[in-house]
């Protein structure tokens, strides 16, 4: 049976005069674009620059949420309650739909930024907040989450609130032997080496699985994979991870079709 | 025939641990709230408050944006370009609708707020972007424009954008013999006996017309009319305003019921 | 031997169209003003205003720096490195001296806000950045920091730092046994009852004891009350306060005096 | 007699995550620095790295104070009320101040940046408040404005409030005749080829004058210089002006050495 996989990428990271991100390079590489919607990074100029550009290259435009942290780019912990964080991410997730509609294509899928991401993946209250808010807004967009040992738990709740989940890898970052990511501040953390990368790309899309820090091999649904565009570097990373990714039989394809592949409903 | 009037109010101004405005009193005597989208007032958890308020009470929804400029309350003219303006809107109506759909009503309208508003008044191309602004996220949203002179030429700029307008009287306010509002910075500018507000909402309402400063009678067709919620006096304004219309058979109605009478199409 | 004490309070709160605080009223009750530097409060027409209100009123200048959090106001944990700290410190230290240079006074004081105030209480490594920013701008201004059992170990580290502290007292809170503040989550935190916080009070500047809610009296040397001026009854209580103290032989005096009474040096 | 100038950079204007800017390497050839203040570029940790590089390579140390619009790097008018204008300005001269305090260095300089100088340079009355809000917090800071015709009203008038003004000329920019800035929006507003531009700063430098676009020859008496270090090709070119200056028998020098020299009271 043919293997399919979505590669991710956060964009639309710029801000005013101030640019992170290749993101018209990277374009190229990815089928989903989580972009920055204003809180942690990102403007209405990026924005409508960077869904403009998703648009034109049939990349599935995401809502990706942070902290309301400008000055920390979303990397902080802040402590909301629930209700900030959901009415936050409501926010949010408008703001992007809107200039979705404005060029003509459909909101796919959220993914939390930042340390959101990184507190849900260990708050379940949290993760479900994001949840709820993500369907109160509309029950046909995709959640993204960390793939791994708690995805059962997340697609549980998720479905509770009425929502899909897709679970994503990072080929690029090394994991336990729990199966959940070594922290950055790890000597190792961060794989380079591209066609390392690259074959752990492949291993988890065409097989499922990862290899973690201590040799163990790790079973793990991967329905999507992040990659960067922050540099030269990291575009040409992104671009051999698709050729590997597609040499070997795996097609990529945005987050709606790899839904509509795993749910045909 | 029978006459119909919206009365609409500016609300959700509020930010943080900041409040303005009599949100939860005012609301009783409006048909439509004008609610700030976080740019010079409001932020997430006032938007969800003030959405959830008025579908609460039936009353129609609009979204209220402004320049970025929270220290000025965006009552401060910035030289922004078109395609600012344009993306500022579609961000700040975009939030709105988001949480519009997480409380199941529709957005109704958009009213541009102070300098925005001022401005757009004076500069044909800025009403212009405005209104394309509007359109661009969905053509059912109707744009709140002021009444006066200039009704005809706005009438028709946003019906090419495909947007019909509604327009806007402020029975509080003196009109010049031009039919343009006296600069507050004027005396006389702001009416504030009770009794002649009422009478003056009462006349463009019922009559389509206005007495000018300068005696003036001023033929205007007035679709909704503005009150404030600020104070306790502006409250009791509101309220004897709308009580003036309904006892002289002038009943009050949100903006969507008004553009559905006025163009039954 | 005459018994001295500082009474403060936190002003300058209002941010742009935004009010907190009747800082006109509460300032004939208090010596010494914490003024916020328009991080998580006030803005630069503020600082102006309040600067310039105490200056006039003879009422020692401080600044009240908070975390970047407006929306939060300052009033949510936010994860900062050491050096985050010490730079948003230094910063909003320096807005507020150049106020005072405007104004012809000196800055007196710097007291950290909310949650930046809570966390140091309970993190030494935190109680020494901020000490060591406060040196590093200009070692004569004074610390204010909780009062209680932590207080010769803050006293220590800022001398380490070449400051000198000055410790605080909430009269209208209750103490654990252990002489820390009973949550405000908890029943009976805070102690509305206007003479018995005017009890508490003169017990506390002129005893150096507070009573705590299991009835221990502890012993606390306190150098400054804080005393609150957002409403009508609390600057009613502020009032109540100044007049017991000074009714029963206790000289209201700024932190300076204080500081010189402490330490003549 | 020998012959002085000093040369002026922009710096300081990354923000968080956001880069913008080499300041570690364009600090090698001026002689002053013009650091952004927050408002429209920078952050605490950005002034703090910032000044200790100005302080370590014995650059002088100058507040580079915007409108507070960040979005829009305060390159768009904003309508601020005179007394806004002043309190923008003495807040952010005062935490560049605290970070000079922090290094052992005093601040030098104050040059308006963006739209706040292009507005100055045009409105006396705003220029006024500019130089009033810089004497407000220390008569001993420099003032930097635009050398032209203006120059002597301008002079005159910061006298008035107690001020010395440096006048600064752009080496890379055309002139009118009249000795005003070439708009950037006309052709051959910039002028790009690096010998020019040298040989430019050399005619300002050496002989106080510059050709205008149509040919004429301007008297115009020249502190400063404007140099940029935005990207490798503008590091360069700031090299080149710098080796031209002194292979000439120009002596490059901070302002506050040139002020001395102008007036050696």
């Amino acid at each position: 049976m043919k293997k399919y996989v979505d590669i991710n990428c956060d964009m639309g990271e710029s801000f005013g005069a101030y640019t992170i991100g290749m993101d018209a390079e990277a374009i190229a590489h990815i089928s989903s674009a989580n972009i920055a919607c204003g809180f942690h990074a990102g403007d209405p100029m990026v924005l409508d620059r960077t869904v403009a550009l998703a648009a034109a290259k049939g990349v599935g435009v995401g809502a990706h949420p942070g902290y309301p942290d400008l000055l920390g780019f979303g990397r902080r912990n802040l402590t909301c309650s629930a209700r900030e964080v959901r009415n936050y991410i409501i926010y949010q997730v408008g703001a992007v739909q809107a200039f979705c509609a404005a060029h003509g294509v459909a909101l796919q899928h959220v993914k939390p930024h930042g340390a959101l991401y990184n507190m849900a993946a260990e708050d379940a209250d949290l993760a479900r907040t994001i949840a709820e808010a993500v369907a109160a807004v509309d029950r046909r967009l995709l959640l993204v989450a960390l793939a791994g040992q708690n995805a059962p738990r997340v697609r549980e709740m998720a479905a509770a609130a009425g929502l899909r989940v897709l679970f994503e890898a990072f080929p690029d970052r090394a994991y336990t032997a729990q199966g959940t990511l070594v922290s950055r501040r790890k000597p190792g953390a961060v794989i380079e080496e591209p066609s390392t990368v690259a074959k752990r790309a492949l291993m988890m899309a065409a097989e499922g699985r990862v290899v973690a820090e201590d040799g163990t091999v790790l079973e793990m649904a991967v329905d999507t994979l992040c990659v960067h565009g922050d540099n030269p570097a990291a575009v040409a990373l992104a671009r051999t991870i698709r050729q590997t990714l597609t040499d070997n039989g795996v097609a990529v394809a945005p987050m709606a079709e790899i839904a509509r592949l795993r749910d045909p409903a």
